[in-house]
């Protein structure tokens, strides 16, 4: 730390993400990519010739990439907005919209971005308790005062609240925005869109960086109302306008071009979760009902973390959480078939069980 | 603007980038970007195998390109910052070390997202006055009390400091940081960057989209101590860990290797700005002294928004400022020599000029 940082970020706790080693190769399992790569389009999308245009600034608007969104979920392009991963959307939500007396609720386990971001933003950070089995009850956020923010599926625990009880939340206080970060929500929940046409306080998050296996290439898009749409676009013009760089929007676009093959991946990864968890359980693991591409696994009598450093020194990397709650647990994505079968025997041996 | 907007955003102006428009082909000289393609490596830098990595996040400490850079500048990785455009770094920049008392001082006219970022993140924003040749006396900024930005090259004047000018505002007080955006400095300015290892209260930014032809990539890097690098890593890691997308990363590598290419083009650039200097003056043209890859010009007599307009219709982007103090001048990008002809052909023929 310098002696030139502002005094309110000298206490600021920023975000740890997922390691990304540079040093080997892992069988990666700890930050819910995908397993598959990118889509045909998608890697036909970047030649030569998009390589010579970039010395063009891109599209700051991202008309193209807006156009093809909003047909695809079938909105108008005055509802989109796109970012440089989802990441940046959620924090231009946290900018725009909470702080001057307005605080954010957001699960008690829930995606650790969303406390940094209320930190940094000078917001009021308030968690909603979760129930013992680490589900959320929709009616503590109905009773909670300020704006809400929800992972659905939530994450690490992969569980997902239901459309109506989002819809109850959204009536609970029209006054207040409930956003809704479904970067999971193609793994097996069902999205809230449909409800955007009748609720004017709902902005929903997405994200290429999972189902859509382009997390290196950093690109979330979010629907809202026009007007809300217009507010994030001022953050992101007094921040940083050209957000989305040109390959960036050209692979978005080609991929949703290729829905099919997309919907082939995640058809599989969910089958391969429901495969993994059941070995999983044969091990002695306990679980949550996850519908996203990981799986959120506790092994009675075994520390989270040792488990975590037993994989890791067999070439294998989830993720652990320090936060007490959840440091039994391990969070780990669901790879290919053979990842999913390499994990399940690492942690047999491990566990000294049979498989 | 939607009813949830927080208060203090109302008013924000955004910064207004200039126009990308996606309906015509125009000899685009409004943006400041370069005339020539990047580079054959960077064109050969993304191939099928690095579309298909795009499933894994990218690395978010760059480190390979983290450690290219040091090597390319002569210091050390924990010395360079790497950002999503080198106003992703210049946002930080005021994010993180600006306010709470401490105001920033920047040339009164200078890049104009300097204020927004300063509106953005609550900053008291000091402009410094101009000398009647829309240069900065750097005995003002030695008077100026807060952190300080300076654009050398200034835009969109293109009038450089001396490295000696620099050292001097850094000597008037040790206590607050000097920012340094030397986004033109390749097309004819001298960098400062030599005095990064005696001034601690240095800040250096750069970027690829101006000498290095990489606007639409993204990529923006600055250098400073270790500790206020750190610093802007932290501002970082509470907005946006994965910043700069794999795509990128391998481009703004690739770039460094051919370091060749690049002078040629920046000598290129720095001929044909004196080529079209001469001939616009031939026209009537008064121009500041710019050492970037733009000119700053005006014809007495001619309304700059008029020539701006006029220019378009024949097909000709150049950027026109509404600011009362420069609105008699137009800002043209130095194009190809092909580029330059066709405008000076078309100012000639506007201002009735011969040839």
């Amino acid at each position: 730390m310098s002696r030139f940082l502002i005094e309110r970020f000298r206490a600021l706790t920023e975000y740890v993400p997922g390691g990304q080693p540079q040093d080997r190769k892992y069988v990666k399992l700890n930050t819910n990519e995908s397993a598959y790569p990118p889509s045909p389009r998608v890697i036909e999308s970047v030649n030569a010739e998009s390589m010579q245009a970039l010395r063009l600034y891109s599209d700051p608007q991202s008309t193209r990439l807006k156009a093809a969104l909003a047909e695809a979920y079938g909105t108008s392009p005055d509802m989109v907005f796109v970012s440089n991963g989802s990441d940046e959307a959620l924090g231009f939500f946290f900018a725009a919209f909470c702080g001057e007396g307005t605080p954010v609720c957001c699960p008690a386990i829930s995606y650790g971005f969303y406390p940094v971001f209320a930190q940094f933003y000078g917001v009021e950070y308030r968690p909603i308790p979760m129930e013992p089995d680490l589900s959320v009850d929709p009616r503590r956020f109905c009773e909670a005062k300020g704006n809400i923010v929800i992972a659905n599926p939530n994450a690490p625990t992969g569980i997902a609240l239901s459309v109506q009880d989002v819809e109850t939340i959204l009536k609970s206080d029209p006054d207040r925005l409930v956003c809704v970060d479904e970067a999971y929500v193609d793994f097996g929940a069902e999205t809230v869109l449909p409800l955007l046409s009748s609720y004017e306080n709902l902005v929903v998050v997405r994200t290429y960086s999972k189902s859509r296996s382009m997390a290196g290439a950093r690109l979330g898009f979010a629907f809202a109302s026009p007007e809300v749409t217009a507010d994030l676009e001022k953050i992101k013009y007094s921040t940083n306008p050209y957000n989305v760089n040109r390959l960036t929007q050209a692979a978005g676009e080609a991929a949703l071009l290729d829905s099919g093959y997309y919907a082939d991946c995640c058809k599989k990864i969910a089958a391969d979760r429901e495969f993994t968890a059941a070995e999983l359980g044969k091990l002695g693991g306990e679980m949550t009902d996850s519908v996203a591409n990981f799986i959120f696994v506790r092994f009675p009598g075994y520390e989270g973390g040792r488990l975590y450093r037993e994989l890791k020194s067999r070439g294998i990397l989830v993720r652990h959480f320090s936060d007490p709650r959840i440091s039994d647990y391990l969070r780990i994505t669901v790879g290919t078939r053979e990842e999913c079968e390499t994990l399940i025997n690492a942690l047999a041996d491990i566990l000294g069980g049979k498989r």
